[in-house]
C-alpha cells in the first residue's frame, strides 16, 4: 500500500462526510462555503483536543470522535445554537504509520459520522497534518441562533434560580475509574467511563432555553468554575446547595463510600452538562424545557447581588452542605491548561 | 508570578485581540457569534500548523504569528473572499513554563495584531490547551462573497489561460537556505526567508478577480500540484512554459548558479501566491485586476481539453522547458502529511 498521503487521506475518510454539504465542494476547494437563512445570526465555537491531555491515547477511536464533536457541540448548546455543520484540523502522530493508521481512521470516522447522524450536521471542511508530538484535533463548529436571542453567560439576576441539567460529576468520576483512583462496582464503573468518554451534549436544552434561560453555560471546567464564569460575566454571586445536586448512580455510590469525593464532583470537570438561570417565575416553563428536551432539569441554588454577605471572600460561589454550612474547599474548577 | 493559567492569558494577551469584535464577548463567553451582511455568503477555510513540519519552532513569534493567519488568508484569497474575522485554537508546550510564555506570546500576538491591522480582521473565539508536544496552532478564518460569486478550483476550460501572481518558489527557496541547502548572497538569502516566514496573501487580488477567473488556487503545495488541483477538479489538464514562470531576484540568482533547482522552484510550496484561469479574452481584465491589487499578474501557460495529445501520462500538468521539451522531474509537489 502505498505511504500515507493527504489526498488519499481525504478521499477515503472525510469526503464521505461531506457528503450533505453543499459548501464543503467534496473537501476539494481552498475553502468552504456557509449559507445561512436570513435573520439567523452565525454561532461559532473552536476546541482543541490533545491526547493524554484532553483524552486517553488509547481510547477507543470512535469515541475520540464523538467526544471531540461533542465537546463542541455542548459549546453550541450553551449558546442556545442549533448546530449546522463543523470543519476538522487533525494532527497525526508521524510515528503511526500505514499499518495502524486506517484502522484507526475507520473506528474514529465512525464516531463523527454517528455524532453527524445524531445532531443533524455535516463536515464542511478541514486539514490534515503530521506532527512529531502527540495526536491533537481540532473542532470549529457552526450553529445558528436567530438574530440576538444567542444564550450569554452575562444575564443572571439576584433571585435567579440556578439549575443544571443532568447528573453532575461524572466525568471526574469516569476519569478517577479509568485512573484507578475510585472503585466502584463493576457496571457503575463502566457507566462513569462511559459517560467521561461519550458525553451527551445538551443541544435541544439550550434551543429550549433561548428566550426563558437569563444566562447559561456548559460545565466543562466544572459546575463551580463555570457557574462562577456565569458569575463573573453577570456581576453577581451565586450560592449552590450540595446535597441538591443531582448525582448518577455512580456519584452517589461513589460519595456514600467517601464523602471527601462529593467536592471533586462538584468542581471537576468534562460533564458538559448545562448550568444555567431563570427568574423564579419561569419555574414551570423551565421545567417544560427540559420535558421537552428529554433531560431533567434541577434548582440547586440562587444568586445573589454581590454587596449581600453572601460574597464569599474565596470566589463567587458559595456551595453550602447539608448542614448549612459553607464548603470552603471546593475549588475554583479543572484547569486543562 | 502565578502559574500560567488560561483566563490569565486570555486576558492578558488575547482580549486585547478582540476588543474589536463585538461577537467575541471579550472572549468569555461558550461561543461567538458572526453577523453577515445580507446577500453574503460565508466563506471558511481552517489550517494547522505545527513546530518543525510547517514552521521552525526558533523562528520569531511575531513572523509565526503572521504566518498563521497569512495561510489561512491566502486560503480565503484563493475563494475570492473579504477577510472578516478567525478564530484562534493554541496548543502550549508545558514544558515552555511562566519563565518563557510571556515573551513568546508578546511576540506571537504582536504579529496576529499585524495582520489583523493589515487586513481588518479581529478574534471572534478560541481555545488555549497545554501539549506534551510540539507548538500546535489551529486558525479557523471567516471571510464573506456575494451569495454565489466564491473562486473554485473547479471552472477551468480548455484555451483559458494560466496565470500565477508574484513570484515563485521563494517559499521553498527560503526553506532550503534555512537548512543551508543553498547559498545566496546574504541579501538575496535573506529575502527568500523573509518570504518564506512571511508570505503575503493576496486577498486583495482575489477579490479583484471575482466573475474574472475561471478557476482559483492558492500556491500552498506547490505550483505544479495546486494547478494540478484545478485541472482535476476541472477536469482538463495544463501546459506551463517554465521560463515565463516568474522568478524573484533571489529565484532567479540561484538558478543561475543550478539550474536543476528550478524544478524545485516550480513544484515546491509555501508560495501564498494565486495560481488561476481566465478566458484570452478577459486578459486585459485580469491586467487591470492585478494593477488594482498593486500584484504582478503574468501569463504562463494554458489550459487544454484532456482528450488532445498533451495530457502526460504523469499527471495533468505538464512543464515546458526554454527549448520546448518536458521537464519530466516536476513533481506533483510538497507534501506537509
Amino acid at each position: 500500500m502505498a505511504t500515507p498521503d493527504e489526498f488519499g487521506l481525504i478521499a477515503r475518510w472525510f469526503a464521505p462526510l461531506a457528503a450533505d454539504e453543499p459548501g464543503a465542494f467534496g473537501l476539494g476547494d481552498d475553502a468552504a462555503t456557509i449559507a445561512l437563512a436570513p435573520d439567523r445570526e452565525l454561532v461559532v465555537t473552536t476546541d482543541m483536543l490533545v491526547a493524554d491531555v484532553h483524552f486517553f491515547a488509547a481510547d477507543p477511536a470512535g469515541s475520540i470522535g464523538r467526544k471531540l464533536l461533542a465537546v463542541n457541540l455542548s459549546d453550541l448548546a450553551a449558546m442556545g445554537a442549533d448546530p449546522q455543520c463543523y470543519v476538522l484540523a487533525i494532527a497525526l502522530p508521524a510515528a503511526w504509520g500505514w499499518d495502524r493508521l486506517p484502522q484507526w481512521l475507520d473506528g474514529f470516522v465512525e464516531g463523527l459520522a454517528a455524532m453527524q447522524a445524531e445532531f443533524g450536521i455535516g463536515l464542511s471542511g478541514g486539514d490534515t497534518v503530521s506532527t512529531q508530538g502527540p495526536l491533537t484535533l481540532c473542532v470549529t463548529a457552526f450553529g445558528t441562533v436567530p438574530a440576538g436571542a444567542a444564550l450569554r453567560r452575562a444575564g443572571a439576576k439576584p433571585g435567579d434560580i440556578v439549575w443544571v441539567s443532568g447528573q453532575i460529576g461524572d466525568g471526574v468520576l469516569g476519569l478517577r475509574v479509568l485512573r484507578q483512583q475510585v472503585e466502584l462496582p463493576a457496571e457503575l464503573a463502566d457507566a462513569a467511563v462511559e459517560r467521561y468518554r461519550r458525553p451527551l451534549p445538551r443541544v435541544a436544552l439550550g434551543r429550549e432555553l433561548r428566550g426563558r434561560a437569563r444566562a447559561c453555560a456548559d460545565i466543562s471546567d466544572g459546575l463551580v468554575a463555570d457557574l462562577g464564569h456565569i458569575c463573573a460575566a453577570s456581576a453577581v454571586v451565586a450560592t449552590i446547595e450540595a446535597e441538591r445536586v443531582p448525582l448518577s448512580p455512580a456519584g452517589r455510590t461513589a460519595v456514600a463510600a467517601d464523602p471527601a469525593l462529593l467536592t471533586h464532583l462538584l468542581s471537576g470537570g468534562d460533564d458538559y452538562e448545562l448550568v444555567f438561570t431563570a427568574p423564579e417565575d419561569l419555574t414551570a416553563q423551565i421545567r417544560a424545557a427540559g420535558e421537552a428536551a428529554g433531560v431533567a432539569v434541577t434548582p440547586i441554588g440562587s444568586i445573589d447581588a454581590v454587596c449581600t454577605e453572601t460574597a464569599g471572600s474565596d470566589g463567587p460561589v458559595r456551595v453550602v452542605a447539608a448542614n448549612g454550612h459553607p464548603m470552603p474547599a471546593v475549588s475554583g474548577g479543572w484547569r486543562h491548561f
